[in-house]
């Protein structure tokens, strides 16, 4: 039995993580209590009583945990995974304080200055899917933005085909539900600001882009990217539109998916015309795909969804924690 | 005082009609029973009594009605408009059935004969904002669909001005609340399949393309137009994609805008960067347009933001009624 | 013309002063920053721009204000009503701070001292359907808190005419929409937090309770009051129980209400075994009322609705400031 | 391994049982076609694909069918059971076929014939916490509703222990989601109906009232039972009220819960003055309660909350199965 901490635990991701760390087979979650910024939920008298610790190298050390979960802000986890690393847990970090391979990109995006940049060399990309090999030897991993993942499962073989006319441009019509935005109040995620509406929020510069750009080796200009805030609690649904010239139905479409997928446990594929929704993917940690192509006018739709919280954090945590650590990579995940 | 008979005043974009018709100065709803086909809702015994008589030739005669309102599906518009015409009433129809040019326009989009053809040539589409002048002498309009309502208010200044690199093709990703889809049951539209979801629909073949067309004057092949049903009751937000090679700035693709639009009372402008949601427009008859673009790379992306109940149905219905009887164009709708 | 400030205007009961007044013939709305502790929403380069001053007593005077209205916290209530008063304005006061009789009440249900404790006896507590002789001399008018303009509106009729059986006890179980808690962020009004789910509060000792026994004489054992947060924005629905000894009927007990509220513009009855729902309201300045009576058991069901931010806010306190000022009861409410 | 079939599997307690027995250890669903009235959602190419055969006797047998749920309308359930018993298999019902004790209750109720009315007899009530010894050996168990899974479970322990004052009766406010009408298209049920409302129906004369009574032990006039529509998908709230003269706290309260329970692996409780929302159970099998009490006057208030779907419907019938077959009671479930 593995014992993993999670430090944020209260957030959306954090709590996320222990509910699914629960049915895990092989690993103890011990709850890592950092500054308290958010609240408890009402618990009944009987629920499980997670071990819960202050969060400081010598609890790694004592409490023997083999992995860290960061489940905080950049900020946060900028200041705790040297910590963490240097007492000798494995760290993966669910911010974006790592996914950029440079401090100068970190800062061009994040709008604050880099912390921790010594590691920055040292992190690995944690999308298993394209970076699997990697992952066993590392001590940090960066767990990938929830966008970056659903954009990236659905663009990267079809780039990596050439089926895609870069020149006109791909769009990605990116929505999100709420908790992607953490549990801190702020007006912005209010309920009554929600409900019955839709947002859209950082129309082409969203911090999210850069990773798209270094999985896919797009150019910035070749991607247009916008988010927009769903008056829903969890799932991310993209819709991603291109050009081809070379292409010849939807059927050989999907086929460049099939031979890309055809070993992976957590991405699904949809017949021609069928498309996932958000319900296909809530609480899964799958990455669901359906397409639809015009040979006529060589316009393509790709529309992609998973949980925000789970493929899109938690769960693709899980998963580079079971690489990690030699565990079977969909424990604690079917 | 004028009357105006509504058809289909059970089904949400009826029930719109009767609300804005109720705070009209000059016009005085009268409700016209055709097949009733859905439930009314509970009422307090003091509710506000309309007239209600069955639709009939007749009816329209003896009630002196001088436009009939068809908030209908299109096949039921399609056999009334021709009755109400003759009977000497002017017709304003919300559905689909006059919207395209010819019978098989309408039987490629619509997957069904058209049964009123001989009305199709005098038919006046109602986008006043485009089609003023024609309205005034027409006896039966076309009130435009929710979605190409937004998407050529958004496109068709732009097309005219020639800032879209057309070649790169143009896409417009919609969202819309499902009072859209009408008050008659269904499974798509019942509430445990939407909430806490969102589902794209139609995606590259929705029957408001060939509309978005014949205004904008795009072909097929350079729109890449698709549909996803928001867990909302009213309101679509439409993010439309495009690239430049001759614009200049953000301001300078405000400025087109602003020059189409400065006299235009239901047209409303957002300084770059600023962007419309659906809460900008609920229960409103304004068409709320925001921009954003990046000079380095050509990439812009134009918000539209409609209440489809109001610009997207009834709301643009009245408009186009008061221009047709010589009314105020605002009447009723400020 | 009458001017009118509000203090409050970003805030949900704020904002809805401003949208009725936009509609009202006789005043004009002036918004009066005081502690900007909220943000505007992005707004259209066109929209209508009412005058801004700050809130001071020279503001009040120099713009002529006739009224002030405080859509603020109690404290903040406190703390600007005598300063209104003084500088010649009436005031109608949206918070709880002068609904009950003395200040030991105050500080027993709103856990502060009471810092205007000598307007409390000024004060009239302003529901128009039982207190409309006392409203035109005053100079503060504190309007009703949701909850109890339902509740009594319910609950008085029943109680003058006795056919309540009191040693039974009251239930009143009360939903609210969200906007009822303000627009200050809170975790407990986030997105995540009340979607799909439903959370009682204050259970037996919400804040509001002192109002209703104050109208209704009602001790405060004979009446258990739970308030639940609904996942809606705007809207509450009162379910009151009780039992009946000698009561024939539910037509009888429809004809108490008839008696009572034949000439009231804004308190609507729904015939025996229909019911009003949250729907029935939004929007609207009315108070609707169902009953379900069983004569067999002397069980009875007394459901009530209103829009929290218009009957219970903004349009209850604009009914109070038109019967203050000689204004028709109705005008800009209708 | 027993193989369990399901009738309904398209509905949502069907989808329910076929997602909670997927992950049970020792249990194997198979999907039974009877008539199918309901749509399939979009399936992934890889999707795990069930047995699915005919709902016939033969099935039954071919098949090895240990147990048949149907989770299928009462009209459909008083078909099948005797021939799935005939058959051999054991019945699961989730309809409220065989919940009452004879013919003539089920037609006051449910206004219709009832067509089975020789298995009214046999079948066992399936609450597990007041009824598990006589599970083991049924045949066909009657799985509760929703409703009075949650009203019993609060009720019954205090009924049994004297504490409440039925002189002044009890008020149970129930709320639930929409999923508790089922799958089938509704005007009642669709989004725009539901989203942004609530909704009050069955008041005083829900059909479940007549489980409480029967189970509870309780006169139709001590009780005050009135149903509410959520807009949520799924999850019940209970607020129920009574009276007491002889408790002497909350605590006291508890305790008789405590005393009941200690041993329920399915029922939670909370600190006094702690309350479970919906959120607390949603997805689990979970029936939280928390109490509040006013000695100085007598006045109670219990909160109860269940997920409809599992404790209230595909979970409840899981733990009968469990125990009907020997299985663990709580495989599969937690």
């Amino acid at each position: 039995m593995v014992r993993a901490g999670i430090v944020g635990f209260r957030g959306y991701s954090g709590a996320e993580l222990v509910r699914l760390l629960e049915r895990h087979p092989s690993v103890e979650p011990v709850l890592l209590e950092h500054r308290q910024d958010s609240e408890d939920r009402p618990q009944p008298i009987q629920s499980k009583q997670h071990l819960r610790v202050q969060c400081t190298p010598e609890a790694v050390k004592s409490e023997q945990l083999a992995v860290v979960f960061l489940a905080t802000p950049a900020a946060v986890s900028m200041e705790l995974a040297p910590a963490m690393l240097q007492a000798g847990a494995k760290v993966v970090d669910l911010s974006g304080a790592f996914r950029l391979p440079d401090a100068a990109s970190y800062s061009r995006w994040y709008k604050e200055d880099h912390t921790a940049p010594e590691l920055l060399a040292e992190a690995v990309y944690g999308l298993p899917e394209f970076c699997r090999e990697r992952i066993p030897g590392a001590r940090l991993i960066s767990n990938p933005g929830c966008y970056p993942t659903a954009a990236n499962l659905a663009l990267q073989p079809l780039l990596a085909s050439g089926v895609i006319d870069r020149t006109a441009g791909i769009v990605c019509d990116a929505k999100s539900g709420v908790s992607g935005a953490g549990r801190k109040p702020n007006l912005k995620t209010s309920f009554c600001e929600v409900t019955e509406n839709l947002t859209a929020y950082s129309v082409l510069d969203h911090r999210h882009v850069p990773e798209i750009l270094m999985v896919s080796g797009l150019e910035e200009g070749e991607l247009s990217f916008t988010a927009q805030l769903l008056p829903i609690d969890r799932g991310i649904l993209e819709t991603i539109y291109f050009r081809s010239r070379n292409l010849s139905s939807a059927a050989a479409l999907l086929e460049i998916y099939s031979r890309q997928y055809r070993k992976e446990p957590f991405v699904r594929l949809y017949a021609p015309g069928a498309f996932p929704d958000i319900r296909s993917v809530a609480h899964t940690n799958f990455c669901d795909i359906g397409v639809k192509f015009d040979p006529a006018t060589g316009r393509a739709v790709v529309v992609t969804a998973i949980d925000n919280l789970v493929k899109g954090a938690a769960g693709q945590a899980i998963q580079n924690m079971n690489l990690m650590l030699g565990i079977g990579e969909t424990e604690g995940l079917l």
